[in-house]
């Protein structure tokens, strides 16, 4: 029922905010057209320069054939931005009456076939649709700011989205370039948000207790895990450390150390099934590669990332 | 008492595994006499492998004038490894009856006008300086791994440290090319394995609640908060994203979310003292530069970051 993502032409961006433009930008640069919905013209302005400031860098890592800023509408009336919407972004004003009117509207004028992404991070799409009446199409599809630099689109349903919208969503987020990660359940913060949370939390409690400045974190933060983590997140990272003996090396070695109050965070029981699930993850993202290639993977990729940072900064 | 740590030229690292062979191949990069020291021959092989490794990645991002290879000797007598050593950096198994007695051995053959720096994770410098005779020089110098590419190391004294040799250590790393970061206090897990340590706690919580996968993590870490984080740490790129109004923004909008269940941890009262000491800590970072440029370089960096991936990865 809902159309081949390959052929999606038109999208619309609700929001004039820096992610609702942010996703505007993006899709432009893709090649998409663009209708932008603004609550009003007054926001134009706003809207435009974060427009332009997106291109700079959109244009930098290279633009889709055809993409133009030309192909983009500005419109402040909700029945002329959803004309001939092939999918929709949401980015309104994180309230929930606000997103619960608009998605009872956008319910009527839309037909049933166009899927609507929310950019929500902080509501449930189970919330925001209870007022449309055709719930089905609609996702929560939540980015990473800036939205038209980072690839993540965090994807899952409400209780009344049909399945077959979340797994369209991730099919479309991915052929425009984004990368998607269809969620298991529907769970406050995500994935990305919660585990970025956890850690601005502690940061939190270091700086109260006056065990590190903002300064401090961050100098951390940015020599230490971050260009690591470009080139393999937390659970690859960790495998690879451990040798051949990988992610079981990992847990069985430095499991009791989960007890040590590194962090306030308590962490969960190392139970056998958690264990064995880590392993087995981390075993499926390794797939064939071994040990070393893996290693020699990260080395690459790090030292572009520290070359690339270092050209950067001097130009 | 301490000498000029810009004339520092022979550095000693202990340690076979692979953060010793890191530390040897990082300062033989920066254009330093090494000695090696091993337990035991046997652990030559390994030890050559992680340090020509190593080589690879530090060659193409650069060595000092005069790096060589061949200017590393390995040696497993402890006075001979000591031997004319300006600097040491201890690396050897994480047991703290080991270290005991390996500090105690360097209290009584070194000149006490040797720094020693420990790249201990777990175990404090107070414990670990508990029977040398001369602990005043002992620091810890804690890196990341792979300790050759990664820049972080954390800096602190145990009880019986002189703050000399703290402040000394700090400006030795940052001439030896690493972001020193000297720690205000002697904390578990120092600060960016804390930070780690939360955000993996989390991540661990996901797995077992089925809420996520290894790879589902991994995925929303690489493609979310890393590629800004490597740019800017979690505080200026909280107080970049909320535009001119910066941390105070962020905290007087995003405080009471502190109380919401994103993530298992608890976070810490959002006190007035607190809030100030962010939003001066994010001033602090960011002295003149406006909320523009900072978003602008940002996203150069980002930018650089992903092409360089791209190139790294098609590469």
């Amino acid at each position: 029922m809902y159309s081949d993502p390959s052929k999606i032409r038109r999208v619309t961006s609700i929001g004039a905010g820096p992610i609702g433009a942010g996703w505007a930008a993006h899709f432009l640069a893709r090649g998409y057209d663009v209708t932008a919905y603004l609550h009003d013209t007054s926001e134009t302005k706003a809207f435009n320069l974060i427009l332009k400031t997106a291109w700079v860098s959109l244009t930098k890592l290279g633009l889709a054939e055809g993409a133009s800023l030309a192909r983009l509408s500005i419109v402040t009336d909700l029945e002329t931005a959803l004309d001939n919407a092939d999918f929709v972004q949401e980015s309104a004003p994180e309230r929930l009456n606000i997103k619960q009117d608009l998605y009872k509207k956008m319910g009527d004028i839309l037909p049933e076939s166009v899927v609507i992404g929310s950019s929500t991070s902080g509501l449930t799409m189970t919330e925001i649709q209870a007022s449309c009446a055709s719930p089905e199409r609609c996702v929560i599809g939540h980015p990473f700011n800036p939205p038209y630099l980072l690839p993540l689109v965090e994807i899952v349903g409400g209780d009344k989205t049909a399945i077959e919208a979340v797994s369209w969503a991730g099919k479309f987020y991915e052929i425009a370039g984004k990368a998607p990660l269809i969620m298991k359940k529907e769970i406050p913060g995500f994935v990305a948000t919660r585990l970025q949370e956890a850690l601005w939390r502690e940061a939190l409690h270091m700086v109260a207790n006056g065990e590190a400045t903002p300064k401090d974190i961050d100098i951390a933060l940015m020599n230490g895990p971050a260009p690591r983590m470009v080139s393999q997140g937390q659970c690859l990272a960790f495998h690879v450390a451990c040798g051949a003996g990988g992610m079981a090396t990992n847990l069985d070695q430095f499991g009791p150390a989960l007890k040590l109050p590194w962090t306030r965070l308590e962490a969960p029981e190392l139970t056998s099934e958690l264990r064995n699930r880590m392993v087995d993850g981390c075993n499926a993202i390794a797939g064939e590669h071994s040990f070393e290639d893996m290693a020699a993977q990260r080395d690459r990729e790090i030292v572009a990332v520290l070359s690339a940072l270092r050209q950067s900064r001097l130009g």
